[in-house]
């Protein structure tokens, strides 16, 4: 009957969706609560609760997809550690699994969005795409040869921590580099590039703003540029630029098909995606200089769509191979 | 009777290798030529003639597989650029194949290196591993899930042209990129450091060196280096760190269970990699920050043994696909 359908859940740090999604992934219900400030323990009863609820109105659901922003270990099933929430080496897969009775799959967050960006959204028709999720930090996912890369046990396409200055400052979280990307082209450069911005030229936009005493984020500066302020455009386009340096490594390393954007910044759209695209194109080697560079389709449903997709894919797989 | 036996051409920049290997990868016939300072038809004919002698020396052999340093277009068998060799936009496996009557595969020869290093050398047994050959420059190779990942054409895998340094200087030959880890981490840059060295400090044994007109390069700072001279010591110590940087970046995205390191610049073995090592130890995310750095084992053949175990794949695959 309902054979087809699969709850995908997107557990981000401050707000969890969940979706019953049918095989051409349209949502058949939907849920979303928030996720911040709750224990482990906490965490893991709302996971399970919504997903019962969501079984129970949709009771021929087959499978459940977790995309979670942590390190994974798939085979395992095991969220091992996590930035924006309480989990650190939690086998979730099987807690999950026994009080929902339901088969589960676990995945990094980034990964499912670049899953679902492959089959449905800015990177559909491709067999090799890079895919980063900028928020707070830079996730990375990648598909090759048209399947999720994971890396050995579940923990690679770490894009974000892709160094681009050997020297440069610290790496946020629980990150032991330096100069990473995420440190110069997450939203949260993108604020910190802004107040610099607004200190520096006081009688800008930003620089009035921050003299009112708003608050000079990510969301503000894209605001500001999105409304054609020159010194908040400069902004992205040293932001950008610094995006664009990771890009002609990836795309040197990857030769993909697509490189696709997406995340909270990639609300700013060409404005930062136009810097990059520069850089990459006086970059990298040909042809790998033509790489196309893609704002996301899916926006914030991606991790929701591609967790469902994953789970789907999994459910197949370990169906089809006997097991 | 002789149907597992297959040419595997290593075709360098000053030499050509070229080898009769059975299925064990035991080699049953070599020869070994100048390539320098041919044009594009006379490195051709050479290679021709070479696979022709070798046919018949092994009547057998059922294929051809060409590694070579240059911009691959594998589907279509075309060496699209080289740095040190006079191939531009050549279709290198009609050319051969027509004259030899042989059918033949063409790869980059970084690519058929890794190839080696994971069928019979230091990446034995590994599902993810990234290889890089560090001579003049630095060639990349990534063997992802058990296959040689090359992009969506062919001319991917570029990882010496990651970029550790995103205001460092122009990078080499046809690279119109900087801060390249080529230009930190190769051969050459070896030479660079160790001249640098030398001028600074004209009391060492290399400042000696110099002064009694010696060439300061790569192979002269690995010897004094070896012999245990602290001021060549320094100059690995520099290198060596520099390329722990690209590490660091290759082990966040790949989580590979190796990374194996070859080309002539092994030969300072530990001397090179131990700063390395201790570089991603400290940089990389849990739990690749515990990626095992290893030398590579298969010496100058590598690029002759990945080349025929290449074209061996190859063939299976077209035979086995109906094609």
């Amino acid at each position: 009957m309902n054979a087809g359908e699969i709850i995908g859940v997107d557990l981000g740090g401050t707000k969890m969706l969940l979706g019953v999604l049918d095989s051409e992934s349209n949502v058949l219900w939907e849920s979303r609560e928030a996720s911040t400030g709750q224990t482990e323990d906490e965490l893991v009863d709302l996971l399970v609760r919504e997903v019962n609820e969501a079984h129970s109105a949709r009771p021929g659901t087959a499978a459940v997809g977790l995309g979670i922003p942590a390190t994974i270990d798939h085979g395992k099933g095991i969220a091992i550690s996590a930035v924006n929430l309480p989990l650190d080496d939690v086998p979730i897969r099987d807690l999950v699994s026994e009080r929902t009775g339901l088969p589960v799959f676990v995945d990094n967050d980034a990964n499912v969005a670049a899953l679902a960006e492959h089959l449905y959204g800015a990177a559909k028709g491709t067999e090799n795409a890079v895919m980063l999720t900028i928020g707070t930090g830079i996730g990375g996912g990648l598909i090759l040869g048209g399947e999720i890369y994971r890396g050995s046990t579940g923990a690679g396409a770490e894009l974000g921590h892709t160094v681009i200055a050997m020297d440069g400052p610290d790496c946020q979280g629980n990150c032991p580099g330096r100069g990473c990307v995420e440190t110069f082209a997450s939203g949260t450069a993108l604020g910190r590039e802004g107040l610099a911005a607004a200190e520096r030229e006081p009688d800008s936009v930003l620089g009035r703003m921050l003299a009112d005493g708003e608050a000079i984020d990510g969301k503000a500066v894209t605001e500001v540029a999105l409304n054609g302020d020159p010194t908040a455009r400069t902004v992205f386009d040293l932001v950008g630029r610094r995006l664009g340096v990771a890009l002609t490594s990836f795309a040197n390393t990857f030769e993909p098909e697509a490189i696709v954007i997406g995340g909270g910044v990639i609300a700013a759209g060409d404005l930062l995606l136009d810097p990059a695209r520069r850089e990459l194109e006086a970059r990298a080697l040909p042809p790998m200089n033509r790489t196309p560079v893609l704002a996301a389709e899916l926006g914030s449903d991606a991790g929701m769509i591609g967790a469902a997709a994953m789970a789907r894919i999994e459910l197949e797989e370990s169906e089809g191979g006997g097991g």
